[in-house]
C-alpha cells in the first residue's frame, strides 16, 4: 500500500544542480538553480523556475537574458553559497571569473565545465514563481570535456539535488543506453 | 578556450528518467519522459515537455491529467521500451499493473517506487512541443522507501538520462547538503 507525502512544495526528483547567471543593475549575479528543463526540441529551448522574490527574477525581467552553468562536484560549497545569500543584499559579482558569448547580460562561469547562453522568449507567470522560457543561443564547453564530440558527463563530474532531503549527489554508474535498452522487449513483442 | 556544441536540440543535463502515465482512448498509456521540472513552489506545480506528434500529447489534451512515475534502475529496459514504440500503433496498457488516486485518467505504476498525480492547469504551446503545467495532486510512495519520513532516493535507486550521449546513470555518492554546504563561505564573508 502506497502512502502520500505531505511536503509536496519542497519535493523534487534528482535534477542537475546549476548556477544561474544574470545581470543585476549591470553587474553579474549568480543563484543556485535546480528547477529547469528542456521545453522544446526545435528550436532548442529551455525553461527555468525562479521565485518572484529573488533578485534573479528582477534581473531577468529587466534584461531578458540568462545563463545556466553546470558546476562540477568540487564546486558544491560555492554553488550552495550562491543560494544562501540574496543578490538584493550581497554583491556576488566577483565570485567567479566570467566570459560572455553573443548576449550582453548572460555572464558565464569560466570554471564551470559547461554553460548555456539563453535569450528569454516568454514568461509564464505562476502564483509564487515565474517560469522563464528561453531559446538556447549557444552551449559552451571545453575540449577536454568532450568524448567523440559529445559532452562527457563523467568527465564534467556534475552533481544533482534531491528534495526535501536536500542531498547533493554525483553521477553513479552507467546502466544502459537510451533508445536502445528497450529493443529486446520491442523485438519480443513483434 | 571554450567551444560551442552544434547539437543543441538533442542536449540535456542529467535529469531523472521517468515514465509518463496517461489515458489514451480510455486505456492506460505510458511514455518515457525526461524533460520535466518543478515550476511553482506553492501550490506545488510541475511541468512536462511533450512532443506534439506523440500519442501522449493527444491524451493530455483530451483528459487534462497525467502521472509521473519514477522507475528504479532495474526497470531500465521496460522504461526505454515505452519510449521506443508509440501509443498510436502499440497498446501499452497491459505493460504495468497500475493504481489510481483522486484522478480518473492518471494511471500510476505499482512497481515504481514513487508516483506523482498531476492535474493540468495550463498548456504552453511551443513550436514542436507543448509544456503542460500541472498542479501536483498527490505524491505516492511506499513506506519502505522512506527514511525519517522523507523519500530516500538511494533506496528508490532511480536513474538519470543525459543527451546527446544518451546514457542512463544511477545516483552516485552524497557530496553535501543543500542550504548547508555553503555556510562556511557565507561566514567567511561576513
Amino acid at each position: 500500500m502506497k502512502k502520500t507525502i505531505e511536503q509536496k512544495n519542497l519535493f523534487c526528483l534528482p535534477w542537475a544542480q546549476t548556477i544561474l547567471g544574470t545581470h543585476l543593475s549591470g553587474k553579474a549575479n549568480f543563484m543556485a538553480l535546480d528547477w529547469l528543463t528542456r521545453v522544446n526540441f526545435n528550436p532548442a529551448m529551455i525553461g527555468i523556475c525562479v521565485n518572484k522574490g529573488n533578485a534573479s527574477y528582477e534581473a531577468i525581467m529587466d534584461t531578458g537574458e540568462y545563463s545556466i552553468n553546470l558546476p562540477s562536484a568540487d564546486m558544491v560549497s560555492v554553488t550552495d553559497y550562491t543560494g544562501l545569500v540574496s543578490g538584493k543584499r550581497v554583491d556576488k559579482s566577483d565570485l567567479f571569473e566570467v566570459f560572455y558569448g553573443q548576449l550582453k547580460a548572460a555572464p558565464m562561469i569560466v570554471k564551470c565545465p559547461l554553460s548555456i547562453e539563453c535569450k528569454v522568449t516568454q514568461e509564464v507567470n505562476l502564483p509564487t514563481n515565474s517560469f522563464f522560457i528561453a531559446e538556447i543561443v549557444n552551449i559552451y564547453i571545453e575540449d577536454k570535456f568532450l568524448t567523440d564530440g559529445n559532452p562527457d558527463f563523467k568527465k564534467m563530474n556534475p552533481f544533482l539535488l534531491t528534495m526535501p532531503d536536500n542531498h547533493f549527489w554525483t553521477l553513479g554508474e552507467c546502466v544502459g543506453k537510451a533508445w536502445d535498452a528497450g529493443k529486446e522487449i520491442r523485438k519480443s513483442k513483434q
